[in-house]
């Protein structure tokens, strides 16, 4: 199951408060705190199975409203746009340091790159 | 109900798939085609009264979903940062005209302006 940490990592990020409240715990303690399933299920006092029931039922209902929403993919696609505005402003950088060592500019690309790596985060 | 349209349609844009069919029509009928619940109800044959609480539920359904996940909320909060973004590359594009008249700096920020206007959409 863990080998799509990233797929669901995402999921969890935007819809984690869309599950009931057992759901969002197991999910978390299995992909966010690497428990494994049968330490869950030792913790709850269920058997392994039902742990995964669990977590398999928050996935799906995630997944079904990414499905539908596309959100997650609309928030990805603007990767490749916020990657050329970086690109972009490390050749501005490097024009000014070898051409022109303008002090303003230097801000100003500063500047650029704080926003793009808040944007990123 | 109409006072609160650009709410309406942020909700509609992101989260209509999870509606159902029904409540997507009379929602986009409503606050998109700008049809009154008079117009809706004798398109659909049922009381005015009825496509109002239709489209109340619809509201309700997807503001639910807004109020958990706050996705809405998290893509506003980027539209400060790209603004920041683009004030700065007016200014390097005001620096280069004034004094520089380099032509693959103008290059550069128009690459940026462009990458920016489409993450603005």
């Amino acid at each position: 199951m863990k080998n799509q940490t990233y797929r669901m990592t995402m999921l969890f990020d935007f819809y984690a408060e869309l599950l009931t409240p057992r759901q969002r715990e197991f999910f978390d303690l299995y992909y966010n705190e690497d428990l494994s399933l049968s330490e869950i299920a030792e913790n709850a006092g269920i058997s392994r199975q039902g742990v995964r029931d669990v977590i398999v039922r928050a996935e799906a209902a995630m997944q079904e409203v990414e499905d539908k929403t596309g959100i997650i993919k609309r928030f990805e696609a603007q990767r490749p746009h916020l990657d050329a505005i970086e690109a972009a402003v490390a050749e501005i950088r490097t024009l000014n340091y070898r051409q022109y060592e303008d002090a303003r500019l230097s801000e100003l690309t500063d500047t650029i790159c704080g926003e793009l790596a808040v944007l990123k985060e």
